[in-house]
């Protein structure tokens, strides 16, 4: 914002600015658009930051974000303890909560190995991953990584600490979206839908 | 967000969703951004929302947004203040200052004409712009609202109140956009052009 804005504007648009995805321009009209609330209003969207910052934390069992100690998932007797699957981060738990399919539990890694950017192994929750399966009652462990090339090392990696623990480690299938038109799918989706093949 | 989500996190998320542009997948992502972020700059961004709502007024002339009583534009003794480009909304104003070759003053209307969303002339800054003319020195009004049914409404107008002034009013020119191709202009900018050719 040139100079003649005002300071506070101008800083205002700075921090939406530096949310991902948020260029300048759309910085400056969601200033504009603060300005254009009431003050009640403001005042509760300043008040939900504060709060979702300090109120929610990681689960203790399954790292995932929750105001309570455990999770509602890890918290409901109901959900099959003995399946963990593996995740990247809370939004691939709501993404797997949305399918209303899956009865397992979760373990959310918090980020994917990357040791370019510095993301070692002991930068992610693995630890903790490794602690509950010593616990007992484990029996299969599905790698949910993205098909990327971060996410299938992360894969690796986790698989080869957990199957010497003689637990079942499972990936997700990756072949063509269903919907998806062959005509338009990247060869090496194509590949693995060819190599996944099912019988009839 | 689904149930299994943090409520704060819910929270923050809807106050993000309410935003223009803002849909509610990109809100969820904003929301794990922030809770990614340390906790002084989660503050700080609480801090910039307050602070640019308490803080930032409109100009007592130009009514464009300003931390002062009077914008530095109105301020600036160089400015001439003659002329006013009379704009919808603050974002106008930036827009003309990028081209560095406007020297007049501004009025900002905070909005356009639109009585089916009961947007009436009372609900605009009309009544400070006839009192800042009525104080007399000013010569030229600028209508610079969109071409649009509601920006050309309000252009119309305003020039219909300034005219029995003894003000000269004047609207932006419209024609082909600098850099622009014929071949793709609609009919209306390209009947415009045609229509406010100039000689060479």
């Amino acid at each position: 914002m040139a100079d003649h804005n005002a300071l506070p504007l101008v800083i205002l648009a700075e921090k939406f600015a530096s949310l991902p995805g948020i260029g300048m321009k759309s910085a400056q009209r969601l200033a504009y658009h603060i300005m254009s609330m009431d003050e009640e209003s403001v005042r509760d969207f300043a008040k939900a930051l504060i709060d979702a910052k300090n109120n929610v934390h990681s689960c203790k069992c399954c790292q995932n974000l929750t105001e309570k100690d455990i999770c509602p998932i890890c918290g409901d007797d109901e959900r099959d303890a003995s399946v963990i699957c593996v995740v990247e981060g809370p939004k691939d738990v709501t993404a797997f909560e949305r399918t209303r399919e899956y009865n397992g539990v979760y373990h959310v890694l918090h980020g994917l190995l990357s040791p370019m950017d510095g993301i070692t192994p002991d930068k992610l929750r693995i630890r903790e991953l490794l602690a509950r399966i010593s616990a007992g009652s484990v029996e299969e462990v599905i790698m949910a990584t993205n098909p990327t090339v971060e996410g299938d090392a992360t894969a690796m990696y986790v698989a080869g600490l957990l199957k010497p623990m003689g637990i079942k480690v499972t990936r997700l299938a990756f072949g063509l979206p269903v919907g998806g038109i062959l005509e338009y799918a990247d060869e090496i989706t194509l590949f693995k839908a060819l190599e996944n093949r099912n019988d009839m």
